[in-house]
């Protein structure tokens, strides 16, 4: 056990998952992995402490949309601030977890040599039994070692169509007790197949996770999906890097990514290679994968209801209800998905929870903001919210995290009036500096140049009424920005 | 028939119905007459057409409580600004209809004599069929002239049994084809009652409306229920008078018509009289009871879906959606009625439709303002609508109509601070008055007298943030007031 305990294991969270099944709170610009449970952690934060545990060196890396780079980083930090090494692959679009699996690999070879043990981890699945957990990628991690590809397979307790299942050989691999010989992988099945794999006990579902060396990794990858490890091994040659305290970032080229095929780990190489093994396992695991699979975490009241908010029922059954800020009365009803957010509500029948990606379709398709964003917007110094919008004005609330600050801008068609309601701001009004407390409030006239800052130590919230003929987000002119979203000069 | 039209009938409209079953849109500060149906127009506004269609005169009477005036009467001037007698009834609190229609007929004795006709029309009721309408009160007017209580039966088309029934001899009397005696009123009855009352041909539905003159219904009031006749009488002899260009208000006395019996006006004069008539009617009436009889007037798609407001449906039947602001999304459900409004939404099951106000029960014993109040506020001058609190601030949406004006006011912990974004303002701050365009500002410290005033001729629309540590409506000083609100001095 001691060389075990030695091994260097590098946790690499995959944070993907566009959970469309779980609309209205993810979107596309508010992901699966960041869906807040019951008990306040979204399922990123979770993942994140599930890695954490099993990194002897408190390293992890995380591999995201620039994108939701803060927002990553921010529910990282909120958990756990005390990571001394925190890396962040990011990803200028998606290309599949194949890609996604082989920058990270050339990422970790880099800064920890080509034996270092990937456990790769999807950001949005659900783990309740962390020490089975644990043993599982003890097991892994010593055949990975010794030059396999690992992936884990949790022993199925229905007949879920929404997985792809693995066979395996019932005999464990020689010297290593716990890990079998993948005998093939088979696609999500139909019902009546479902029920068979289910009953053979010869078969697992496939979580999605992994374990390997990152050149085990990257050779297999060269071999089996030459189009994805060329690529990637380019992003990651020509990015972008920064350091900081806490870790580093690797911003991937976006002209080379680009040219990364498309394509699943599983396709690219766990179907192809011969060198598949799995380590069979039963720990509470769950990939949340609809609002059914949420609704069953919660316990039910005695009529099976299970009520997240403010909620009056009257001769109601079955019923799972999420409500963050408005009243529910539900009469007569049973066996219904309810989940409300401040602009999109969703009613689904309770076994209809897979076709909710329907309503997404339907709502991409029409090009409605709700499949994309929330109310709040999340950006890396903070959040805004629209309160209101109408004939030549818009209202939003605005929260500057402590120390941060927006760019300096400007907008040709607005002027905004500005008042603090909590905390305290700096303000560049043109050529003035001014400090401004709680119940202050400022002008900033069209064309003026203007900047805010929070230089405090608690959250500036900050009410902003904006006037004008347009109001898009895109009038903005930014000549300095901390986040680097400034054009180049 | 040239008598008939010479008859002088003063419809007299009574603003009750508190509408639990089409909550949350009905509410108690947002009654049920109030309820705009999907042509735009309110109930209110329907019965107000319909009764000056059948004045000669051009004068209604409407009967509503006082805290609700200015908004009835805005309802009546939006649709027909032309009127030349709109008199107005106002109640300190609900007495029940046998009061309603007692005071009604005090003040219509008092302008019009003792044999003016009174047609008594309830505020939220749907006719559908005018002429069929104007025919009955044809009917009914000549009947009242000669000394009779006449009451409207409708021809059942089903065996409700959310309605009183009206069992009638099937000999019209003596002279009047259309008008016939009472029998007997039979109080709702129970599912296989009602079958049978349908059956026999012999029964109509109890429609609430009433034609008589006020000689006749005040002597039959004295004669039957004192209790009430009394203290209708006392209120309107010793009411506060106000008269305009388009009319009158009638301030009842709280004091006394306080002490009126709560009766309706079924138990406490028809059921005892024996001068009881009732013309029988087909009309196309509804008394828009629940959200199922809303539903029932806006035709279905192919798949028996009636949709006001945004939804995607993905394999949906049978359900009706209103939804002002917000899309839903729905999924594998049917005959569900969905009812969405700023801060409260229904699910209900079609079926269920009359259960409704169990909820609005819960929501009013809990004491939560859902049941009371909507976000948006309907004052004398305009409306406000929180659009967000927080801690130690609040933001309001203001609209002021055109040429109204806010009470002189002062308030001791809150700021506030003002941004016109539409229309002008004139403003009293502290010593100073001023006159702001959109996307001017002004700061009212707490403390300051100041009003507001739209001197325009289009609305006025205002964003205010209030600080300040206590932000209840309560903390106001009223100093003047153009709607009487002021404390006497």
């Amino acid at each position: 056990m001691l060389q075990s305990n030695s091994m260097n294991i590098i946790p690499v969270i995959i944070c993907g998952g566009a959970g469309t099944r779980l609309w209205p709170v993810s979107r596309e610009a508010f992901p699966k992995p960041l869906l807040k449970l019951a008990d306040g952690q979204s399922l990123l934060q979770k993942t994140f402490l599930r890695a954490l545990n099993v990194s002897k060196s408190d390293e992890v890396v995380i591999v995201t949309n620039r994108d939701t780079y803060f927002l990553t980083k921010d529910e990282c930090v909120e958990v756990e601030s005390n990571v001394s090494r925190l890396g962040f692959v990011l990803e200028p679009m998606a290309r599949n977890t194949a890609a996604a699996i082989g920058v990270a690999a050339e990422v970790v070879r880099e800064q920890h040599g080509p034996d270092a043990i990937m456990l790769v981890m999807p950001a949005d699945h659900l783990i309740e039994d962390e020490d089975a957990f644990g043993a599982a990628v003890q097991h892994a991690a010593r055949s990975a070692q010794e030059g396999r590809l690992v992936t884990f397979g949790i022993r199925p307790t229905a007949p879920e169509t929404g997985f792809g299942y693995i066979e395996y050989d019932q005999a464990p691999i020689e010297g290593a007790e716990a890990v079998h010989k993948v005998m093939r992988f088979v696609e999500k099945p139909e019902l009546n197949v479902a029920r068979e794999l289910v009953a053979d006990g010869r078969h697992l579902w496939n979580a999605g996770m992994f374990c390997f060396t990152a050149e085990t990794l990257l050779a297999e990858l060269e071999q089996y999906a030459p189009g994805v490890a060329g690529p990637a091994a380019d992003a990651v040659r020509t990015s972008k890097r920064s350091t900081s305290d806490d870790g580093y970032a690797v911003e991937l080229d976006a002209a080379q990514f680009r040219n990364a095929e498309d394509i699943s780990i599983d396709y690219a190489v766990m179907e192809r290679s011969d060198n598949v093994n799995v380590v069979p396992c039963q720990m509470g695991w769950s990939d949340i994968g609809s609002w059914q699979s949420i609704s069953d975490l919660t316990p039910a009241d005695n009529r099976g209801n299970r009520i997240h908010g403010e909620a009056e029922l009257h001769d109601v059954d079955g019923c799972f209800v999420r409500s963050d800020e408005r009243v529910i009365g539900m009469v007569g009803v049973r066996d219904l998905l309810v989940v409300d957010t401040a602009d999109a509500l969703l009613i689904a029948a309770r076994d209809r929870a897979q076709d909710v990606k329907q309503i997404v379709a339907k709502l991409k398709k029409a090009n409605h903001d709700a499949y994309r964003l929330h109310r709040t917007v999340h950006r890396p110094w903070g959040t805004y919210t629209v309160l209101e919008e109408g004939v030549r004005f818009k209202m939003k609330r605005i929260v500057v995290k402590p120390g941060a600050s927006l760019s300096l801008q400007m907008h040709h068609h607005r002027s905004e009036h500005w008042i603090v309601v909590s905390g305290c701001a700096d303000i560049v009004n043109g050529d003035k500096l001014i400090s401004l407390q709680p119940n202050e409030s400022t002008y900033i006239p069209a064309g003026h140049k203007h900047r805010l800052i929070n230089p405090g130590v608690m959250d500036l919230v900050l009410i902003e009424v904006q006037c004008g003929e347009y109001l898009g987000e895109d009038d903005i002119v930014r000549f300095e920005d901390v986040y680097g979203r400034a054009p180049a000069a």
